[in-house]
C-alpha cells in the first residue's frame, strides 16, 4: 500500500444510523404499565429505554454475548517518564490477561462477559500468541511530542483493524461491545486528544494516570503540551490527528466504536483511553455517541471533559481508573438489570394491581 | 405475654463486636500486591476489604446466598391521603412478589439473590400464604399522628420476629442479607423516625414518597409533625420510638439489621424505609452500622439525612426510588466482583509483572 496514494478521507464510515425510535417510545410507554411508581428504577429505566432503542424491540432481549476487546499498545512516551510503570509492564500484562489474572478477566467472568485481547503495537517483535497479534502494525507507537505515533499507512491499517474486530465480534454474535486498554504511558496520548478535541489547555487534562509522583506529572505535562502543539496543526482530520497524536491502539479502539455503531451494537465506554478513542471516533462518523453509554466516571480529568463534550452521564462513579475495560464491566450488569426490568416484570394488568389515586406528576 | 410486666429494656442485642481488624490489614496488604496500581479500583477496592473484614478471612470467599428478605405492612397514616396509591395495593403487590412479576424478583434473578416475603402488618385477615404470615403482628400498624403504630407487646413481636428471621437466614446460609420494604405509606413513618433521630424539621424529611402531588406532599407534612410531636417524647428509647412512629415492618427490619450484626453477616442497605429502620437498629444495637454498606443514594431527603446520620456513603447513585430492596440488589453484583478481585486476581510476584518505577503515592 503506498500511503502518500491515499487520502486520509478513504477511511470512511458508513452513516450512523440512530437507534430506534419506536422501540425507544414502546420501551417508555411499556415502563409506565410496570407495577412500581412511574420513574421510580431511575436510571435504570432510561437504560432499559436506550437498550430497547439499539435493539429496535421492546422488551429488549437479554444480553448473551456481552464481549470485551482490550486493545494493547506501547507509545514512545514512555520513554520520557510519564508513567509510574516500566515500559516492560504492557507486555507482562497482555500475558496476565492471557492466563486470566488480571482485574479486567476477574470482574468479567464476574459479569458474564468474555474477554479478547488484541496485540497492536507491544513493544515486543512477536504477540505473545499468534492469535492475538493478528492485526499488528509496530512495535510501539511513536513519541509524540517530537514525531508522529504512526504512518499514514499504519494508523489506516489500525483503524480498519478496529473495523474488522467489531464487524468478526458481532457476526460472532456479541449484542454488547466493550473497548479496554493495556498499555504504559497510554493516558499520555489520550490527554492529548481530549485537549486537541475540547480546545483544552494542557494543565486541564493532565492527571496522575497510573500514580505518578510531581516530577512525572510535569514531565507528562510537557509531553502533553508538545505533542498538542503539533496535533494542533491537523485538528479537522481525525485520522491524522490518530497519526500524529495517537496510537495503533487507540486508532483502533476509534474504528471498533465507530463501527459497533454502524452495526447498531450497544457499546458500554471505560475510562479516559476509550473514551478518548470515541471522541475521535465521535467526529470519524458522527452520531455514534447514541449507541454508547458511559460505564463510569474515572478519576482523570480528561476523563470529565470527554464525557461532557460526549453529553454522555456516566453509570458509576467508583472511582475505578484502571482501565483494561473495567470500569465498564463493572456497569455491566445494571445493564442486564435495565434489559430484565423490562422483559420480566409484570404490568398492572397482569397482577390485577391498582394504579394511583390521582396520577403521579411522571404519568 | 402481659406487656406492662416486661419493661422495653427486654428487647436487649448482644454487643456488637466490629469486623475483623486483621483480616482487613491482611485485604490492604493483598490489595497492594495484586497487579493493577494501588488503588486504581477505587471503591472496590474498599468494598473488598470491607467483605474481608466482615467474613474474618482474606482473601474473602465468594458469597453464596445473598438473600432478600422483604418485609411488608400497612399503615394507618395511609388513610390521611399521603401516599399516590390505595392502600389495597400493598397486598396486591405482596401477591406479585409471590408469583414473580415485582421488581425485586426480576433484580434478584439478575443478581443471583433470592427473596422471602414476610407478611408483618399487610390489612388483610390471613396472610397471602401461611408461611408468610408466621410473624405477623396485626392488621395494619396505627396511624401514628394520632396513636401509637403499636402495643408495648406488638412492637416487642415484631422486634423479635426481625431477630428470628435473621438468625434462621444466617443459620441456613445466608452470607448477605437485604431488608426490602412493601407498604403503601410507609416513608412517613420512616421520615418521622429520621426526623426524631436526625434532629430535623418536618419540611427537612418530607419527599415525593411514590410520587405525591403539592396537596398530598402538604397532607404528609402535616402527618409527619404530629407524629414527630408526639415521636419526640420518646426519642431516648428506640423501642418506645418504633412503638409510637414505626410500624411493625419497620420494626421487625430494625430487630433484622440489628441481629444481623450479632451475627456478623454483611448488609446492604436499600433507601429510604430500610435506612430508616437501620437508623433506629443502630440505637438499639451501637455499632451495628459497621456490618452495613449503602446500596445507593435514592431521591428522598430523609435517606441523605440517614445516610449522613451512619456516615455511610452509597454505592450508587441511580435514583432509585422503589424500595422493596431494588437499591440494594442493584449494587450486590459490585460486591461479589470486589470480592472476587482480591480472591482471583494475579500478584505482581505470581505474575512476574515489574513494580512502579518509583513508590506511587499511594504505596
Amino acid at each position: 500500500m503506498d500511503s502518500d496514494s491515499i487520502p486520509n478521507s478513504t477511511v470512511e464510515f458508513a452513516d450512523i444510523e440512530q437507534p430506534d425510535e419506536q422501540a425507544r417510545s414502546a420501551a417508555i410507554e411499556l415502563h409506565g404499565k410496570l407495577i412500581k411508581p412511574a420513574g421510580s428504577l431511575g436510571r435504570l429505566e432510561e437504560l432499559g429505554v436506550w437498550i430497547a432503542a439499539c435493539q429496535g424491540q421492546s422488551p429488549p432481549r437479554p444480553f448473551t454475548r456481552p464481549r470485551v476487546v482490550v486493545f494493547a499498545g506501547d507509545h514512545g512516551i514512555a520513554a520520557k517518564g510519564v508513567s509510574a510503570y516500566p515500559q516492560e509492564v504492557t507486555a507482562q500484562l497482555v500475558g496476565s490477561l492471557l492466563t486470566g489474572g488480571a482485574a479486567i478477566n476477574v470482574l468479567a467472568a464476574s459479569a458474564g462477559a468474555s474477554v479478547r485481547v488484541v496485540d497492536m503495537a507491544v513493544d515486543t517483535d512477536a504477540p505473545a500468541t499468534p492469535s492475538i497479534g493478528e492485526f499488528k502494525v509496530r512495535r510501539s507507537s511513536g513519541s509524540i511530542d517530537t514525531e508522529d505515533a504512526l504512518t499514514d499507512e499504519e494508523v489506516r491499517a489500525a483503524i480498519l483493524a478496529g473495523v474488522k474486530i467489531a464487524d468478526a465480534e458481532v457476526d460472532g454474535g456479541a449484542d454488547l461491545l466493550i473497548a479496554g486498554d493495556i498499555g504504559i504511558g497510554n493516558s499520555t496520548p489520550a490527554s492529548v486528544l481530549v485537549a486537541a478535541l475540547t480546545g483544552s489547555e494542557p494543565v486541564a487534562v493532565v492527571g496522575r494516570g497510573s500514580g505518578i509522583d510531581d516530577n512525572a506529572w510535569m514531565r507528562k505535562a510537557t509531553a502533553v503540551r508538545d505533542a498538542l502543539r503539533r496535533a494542533r496543526t491537523v485538528l479537522a482530520d481525525p485520522v491524522a490527528l490518530l497519526r500524529t497524536a495517537g496510537g495503533a491502539d487507540i486508532a483502533a479502539m476509534a474504528g471498533f466504536l465507530a463501527q459497533a455503531a454502524v452495526r447498531h451494537t450497544p457499546v458500554v465506554l471505560d475510562g479516559l483511553v476509550a473514551g478518548a478513542a470515541a471522541l475521535v471516533a465521535e467526529e470519524l462518523a458522527p452520531g455514534a455517541r447514541q449507541w454508547w453509554v458511559a460505564g463510569q466516571r474515572g478519576g482523570e480529568p480528561a476523563h470529565a471533559l470527554l464525557l461532557d463534550h460526549l453529553d454522555l452521564e456516566p453509570i458509576l462513579d467508583l472511582d475505578v481508573r484502571l482501565g483494561e475495560g473495567t470500569g465498564a464491566v463493572a456497569a455491566l450488569p445494571l445493564l442486564f438489570m435495565a434489559a430484565r426490568v423490562l422483559a420480566e416484570m409484570a404490568t398492572h394488568e397482569q397482577a390485577g394491581i391498582s394504579g394511583p389515586i390521582t396520577p403521579a406528576p411522571e404519568d
